[in-house]
């Protein structure tokens, strides 16, 4: 569905992330849309929509309901994500989730279904990292084959260093009823929709979680996931906020090439000429020793080596327009909403492959989740339980 | 214990590995040793014995009994490791171990026990990777405590390339009966003790393991190690005889600093003038936003680069003269044989996660793993099973 003119947003949350978006689309940086009101909890941001000559909401249904807007950016806490998107969708408008798409996976599938009953309304996730052309680049060769299948993937991306003040910034950080987990839910859900993006989804996962390892918080700051594809194939990914020296390396090993990523900046792209199971096969008895020392070339292949500039954070001005392209001229979205669902179900499995002390499948434990959530939530006593 | 003049080693197992040893030694490349005879089961391998002109025996136990050598050498396949070793020791010879100790913990705790009982002698394994001198700094490093206490591991060590004809060149290779194991047990065991070397022993261990993932073998051509440590602190290793494009990175997270090693060659040490939690908790609320961008130095560190030739392969010579160095001198050993079924705890560990699809302790499962072991051996129908 097109309509007519700029898409005018509603910004439902204008704290770091909302107020960003409002500057940038206040200052016509983003091609496609214009600020349409402005909706917060906190009465003192009425100042930030006057500036901008928009109407100001305390009620993100008011809002909803003002007729003064064609969308909504919902940047509020991270369990509010659904809440919200759905209200808009329902409502007739459009919708762009932040990241992560919810806490558990239960409601971000409510969403998703109540998104897929209006394939008229555009619905979209802020995964801007997604932008970031090494990346784009890279799903592209796996895509199209060029590596072969894929055997094993390994990311360690540790660096999202977190002091312990941070956590202290608000009441809800960090803990499992205000936020719903930790660098998993947090941090990491950039890298765990790119992992899934070019390397797919997992059936199950075993995880290791530091919950409070070096840092005084109940829910994880360090985290080990184990994933198991089917069929041997398998991937790891490990993720912290008290490495200060991080590293941020990405290796995806082919049946016929191999890629390895540095610093989401750097690539080298490695092919082969032929499938690695039918160069092992032609190796004859007589050239063993030569290929186990080292001392023989075993196959023809191709490197290419990829550099850009980083590209980690800055990226959010290029979802805003493409989500209002999508509106106004039907170009296909860089995220779809329905994406986010996968990020989501990676944390939850590990969660709760940690809590359990057991493998996880990624679906079907949906239930045992948010009970064991609800458990920590009403450990803590801070914020209500959830409902599916 | 200290003897007068030169060693005199029998080799048990004249193969690649035995015919190597006997050719350096042979040819004086050994300090403080000689060839005292050679033992194989194969009567064609007498005229080896003959060119190096020491006597020949196709029984280890008349070897052992002839008086004419003061070691042995057991280089004979891995399951044989501690018989030949505890009866070259309970018959007064002192014992050098191939890697790995032995398949199974229990019969290499039985081999520790009995030099144990003979402290006189000395037992040691051949672990040359321990005299790579960039391993050796980074323990130096280490158990220094210059980067404080280790808190992740993360080795991916897949540059073990194999093709499918090397499994086929003797009928134990690769086999439950024959090997006892894939590239956990021949390929990787020295990777598992510098591992352990340097990081420690975990206390359990979770593993997805590819049996004959891609090649046509019964074990597993690769392995992916998740290992709790206790506290939080976890490691994960990686490794794989199917990857051409092969990768050997090593890292290390301490409290007060980083090591990562790069094809066992080049180190790169960074040591930070704080614990990492000092500096966590000296942040104030007004840097954090700084911080989080990557805006704010919070530290002062050094960094150093130690780089070595890689030295994989070619230190067994080291390893033979200080076997003979501690036996003449009592020069403290490179890798004295008790440490040898660290490694093998991890294999085993590893091997039992994968069968029965649960994390495992390293210690206290030895019944378990030999019963799930010989139900193996039993299945494939070609080699006897293992007795405790």
């Amino acid at each position: 569905m097109t309509q007519q003119g700029p898409v005018r947003l509603g910004i439902v949350g204008h704290g770091v992330q909302g107020g960003g978006y409002a500057r940038a689309i206040g200052a016509g940086e983003v091609e496609g849309m214009v600020l349409g009101a402005v909706c917060d909890i906190d009465e003192s941001k009425r100042a930030a929509a006057q500036e901008y000559g928009v109407p100001f909401h305390t009620d993100y249904r008011a809002l909803i309901a003002s007729g003064d807007i064609d969308a909504v950016v919902a940047t509020v806490p991270h369990y509010l994500h659904p809440e919200v998107v759905i209200a808009a969708l329902e409502s007739g408008l459009h919708a762009l989730a932040e990241k992560p798409a919810g806490v558990y996976a239960a409601q971000v599938r409510e969403m998703n279904e109540v998104a897929a009953s209006h394939p008229d309304l555009t619905y979209a996730i802020m995964f801007n990292q997604r932008t970031n052309p090494l990346y784009r680049r890279i799903k592209e060769i796996v895509d199209a084959g060029e590596i072969g299948a894929i055997r094993r993937s390994s990311w360690i991306i540790t660096t999202w260093y977190r002091p312990q003040v941070y956590y202290e910034q608000s009441a809800w950080r960090a803990t499992w009823g205000g936020e719903g987990g930790g660098v998993l839910v947090n941090q990491s859900p950039h890298q765990l929709d790119l992992w899934q993006w070019i390397c797919g989804m997992p059936q199950s996962v075993t995880a290791k979680l530091g919950f409070g390892f070096r840092r005084e918080i109940a829910v994880e700051d360090e985290a080990t996931i184990l994933a198991d594809y089917g069929n041997g194939v398998t991937g790891s990914f490990i993720t912290a906020t008290h490495d200060l020296i991080g590293t941020d390396r990405f290796e995806i090993l082919g049946d016929q090439g191999k890629i390895v990523v540095e610093g989401s900046a750097t690539a080298t792209v490695t092919r082969l000429d032929k499938p690695e199971q039918e160069i092992s096969a032609s190796v004859p008895l007589e050239q063993v020793f030569g290929v186990v020392t080292g001392g023989s070339q075993l196959y023809e292949s191709t490197t290419e080596t990829l550099e850009f500039e980083s590209q980690w954070g800055g990226q959010h001005k290029e979802v805003l327009r493409n989500f209002a392209a999508n509106i106004l001229t039907g170009e296909p979205l860089i995220a779809p909403g329905s994406d986010g669902i996968n990020g989501v179900k990676l944390a939850n499995a590990a969660h709760l492959s940690a809590w359990l002390g057991r493998e996880v499948p990624v679906d079907g434990e949906d239930e045992a989740y948010l009970r064991e959530l609800n458990g920590r939530i009403r450990a803590e006593g801070m914020f209500p339980e959830r409902e599916r």
